[in-house]
């Protein structure tokens, strides 16, 4: 048999990286801080991907591709910007065998790069809105490295736009702040809570941080999407102009928004088990496989047949996958494709072709079906829709169960130790936040819209506060 | 109306320059040597990517990715590989704020990055092939640069195979080979000729290197593939080993093969005209545009309600563009979709509505067909289908037309001057090779497949050759 993941509760950690390697998703590389996303993590995010690359059109926007080296003075316009990221930034300072004049940082986002190009491309009102999306690598320099959570190098989608007014920028903001919500709940399957960062939290250059956040089976939380309103900030450092029908030049208004491979992390985190990933059925590379149980010849050609014939009528409308490697034993097949999160597994002895059935054995929850084989293929795409359905019910059950509403400190803290979720007052300072942060390694994840006004004290300070915030360690 | 393209006739580059950049396919990006894909040049390339990546997945590859950062020391593993991509180098000396122990090179190509991972994940003859192909942007430092043809940073798909014998890997060179024929042909509608690189044109550290060539409207060549046998060249250098049904150890055999958005300047400069580009319908981001022609609000209104009705009736089986913005004349719309090279404008003025019909216009051939109504919907298809087929068939018909054989040294430089691909004789050597290009600014393009045995003397000394080659200028 396969070699076992470790035990959640035994080191959450090492289960986490035991998963992503013995499921092939992914394997450190040469570089430190850099990963490999082997061909079963790709098939994965290429689903994931597509599945956002479709909504993000569907909403109106493009693609484009801008260059991966943006000149250093570029990182320098914008004050705040500049602050955040020249920490983290990777610089090429020779090309084709000299010096450079001026070096090139290779983007760690590309607000600098792209908003240099619109300045360029924006005469007048009519040439607004611009609607970009981008995917692309990109680079931040991580001296705490972990796969999919945080590399030195990851892949992403940016999008960046530029509009007439506040009130279009802000709306775009929130949109896609929507849009991000439906992907991580509908396709994932990872529910989330929307809400507003506060300013120690906001993007370096944004005039407000729109985040999802999402609880993870340790109870830390994870960023799993930004939208940023970045007002004129850039479009004034970067000379992004525009004529208003009156003649008259203005800043245009622009925002930015993304998602990484981090969300690889998120679905391992929220949907895992002690046997190793459990995959959605929307973004699974292979959502039934089909293992076949012989012991002859004879066997082999019979079960094999009721397989082909079953992959055959699912035609390209589920992504299955026959296991006929003759040097391994069904048992070691199984806890192969569970280790690797496949969400149903259908076995075919030769005592169900006797039958006319097949056994179907859901990922998540072991549950044994034996089914009709002439049924099979008219069920299966339902049978794969609840398994969508009852992975997301069950993970926002467990955020649910891991979130409390705290009025006292030390509850709190033992929490924070625990792990979860804290719903509680805050006096709106940054002080407190960072007070609490040093005690506690917690920090507010979200001011969330769906907040009720309510009076309450502080968790800290006991001073006066109207609404409760979402606080949690955080990856 | 938009502003005009150069003639060809006039001035080649500057014409190709101004297609790309009226067409809104490309710009110039701050770092010289870079290039912002703009949204409508992106959707092509998208379009390009998505059919060779379908064919790459049905020949039974894999995507994964690879990182960008490599350590500068793997370079130089591999002596002729080092020889020929070191001075093309961007390096990475300084991240995250410190000077690098060891500095990182920018992948040039990722031969060696992916054999060293190759050699980690490759135990015994069970794990091979491994089969992968990876779709990422590459940096060589490019002192002569142009828009999509030679760029500082690119996109590409590269492919990376490991197999246990070298007549496998002989066979998967010449099959993805096959892929890039049948890709170029039947979606880029690009005529090419394959065959074998010289020794002098092969790449860094393979074998043996095989492409495609096809031939520009200046007469010029541009490799627009290739395909490479390494040998067990990067196996020793990275020490890819396995072993064999036997218990022995054995070097894998490896092959690379890539193709880049190089082959938008392909496109552009084999279909283009005068009016600027023309897109075969298969990659074309809208296959037609609909353009209404109304004087008043009840025109409007009457010519964008059959506008409508047919785009609803394609439905998603054509890519359709309906212009309905009113700041434009329609002739100044049709002078700009004929720049952006869309294959069939669709016109309803008031008078076909009348009539009940439209007026279909070829980009490629400005014939004007009036076709009913109801008969638009069920024919477009196929008259897109004639466009590509018809692009192909007058590509082909340039390059033969502009091929010569030739066996005089002097109407060979002519013809090198004038443009056009020679077919003649050549005596093997190197030396030759390099006087010819000295003399003629010629290169051998490769050695046809297709090449008859034919006693002969080099078109330069003389001496005794059994076949023709195909020499050209190229980009």
């Amino acid at each position: 048999m396969a070699q076992k993941v470790t035990p959640m509760s035994q080191d959450y950690s090492r289960w986490y990286t035991d998963v992503v390697q013995m499921a092939e998703l992914a394997d450190y590389a040469p570089v430190k801080g850099c990963m490999v996303i082997r061909p079963y993590g790709y098939a994965l995010w290429e689903n994931m991907r597509d599945n956002l690359d479709r909504m993000i059109k569907e909403t109106g926007h493009v693609n484009a591709y801008f260059p991966t080296l943006i000149p250093e003075s570029f990182m320098k316009k914008e004050a705040e910007h500049v602050e955040g990221f020249a920490p983290e930034c990777a610089v090429v300072t020779h090309g084709g065998g000299k010096k450079l004049e001026e070096p090139l940082v290779l983007r760690p986002t590309s607000e600098t790069m792209i908003y240099h190009m619109y300045a360029k491309w924006v005469m007048s009102y009519r040439d607004l809105p611009i609607l970009i999306n981008q995917w692309a690598n990109v680079f931040r320099w991580e001296l705490r490295p972990r796969l999919f959570l945080r590399t030195l190098e990851f892949l992403w989608q940016e999008g960046h736009t530029a509009h007439a007014t506040y009130e279009e920028a802000e709306e775009e903001t929130l949109k896609m702040l929507g849009v991000y919500q439906r992907f991580a709940e509908e396709v994932l399957a990872v529910p989330v809570i929307p809400g507003t960062k506060t300013d120690a939290e906001r993007f370096a250059g944004a005039l407000r941080t729109y985040c999802i956040e999402a609880m993870m089976r340790d109870g830390k939380a994870l960023q799993s999407g930004t939208s940023h309103n970045l007002g004129q900030n850039f479009a004034k450092a970067f000379n992004l102009v525009f004529q208003d029908p009156d003649g008259g030049q203005q800043h245009a208004w622009n925002t930015s928004w993304g998602v990484s491979t981090r969300l690889v992390g998120a679905v391992i985190m929220v949907h895992g088990d002690d046997n190793g990933l459990i995959l959605p059925p929307t973004i699974a590379p292979i959502q039934a496989v089909i293992v076949p149980i012989y012991s002859s010849d004879e066997e082999r050609v019979a079960t094999l047949e009721v397989a082909n014939r079953l992959k055959e009528g699912l035609g390209g409308g589920v992504r299955v996958h026959i296991d006929d490697r003759d040097q391994y034993k069904p048992g070691w097949k199984y806890a192969e494709w569970e280790q690797k999160g496949v969400p149903l597994r259908i076995e075919i002895g030769p005592k169900d072709v006797a039958k006319n059935q097949v056994v179907l054995v859901r990922r998540d929850t072991k549950k044994k079906d034996f089914v009709p084989v002439e049924t099979v293929v008219a069920d299966l795409p339902a049978r794969l829709a609840g398994i969508q359905q009852d992975l997301f019910q069950r993970a926002l059950a467990f955020r649910e169960e891991h979130t409390h509403r705290l009025d006292d400190y030390d509850e709190f803290r033992a929490l924070m130790e625990k792990g979860g979720f804290a719903l509680s007052h805050w006096d709106g300072t940054a002080e407190t936040e960072a007070l609490i942060k040093e005690e506690t390694k917690a920090t507010i994840r979200c001011i969330p819209f769906d907040a009720d006004a309510e009076e309450g004290k502080c968790i800290r300070t006991g001073k006066p506060s109207k609404e409760r915030v979402y606080f949690a360690r955080a990856y």
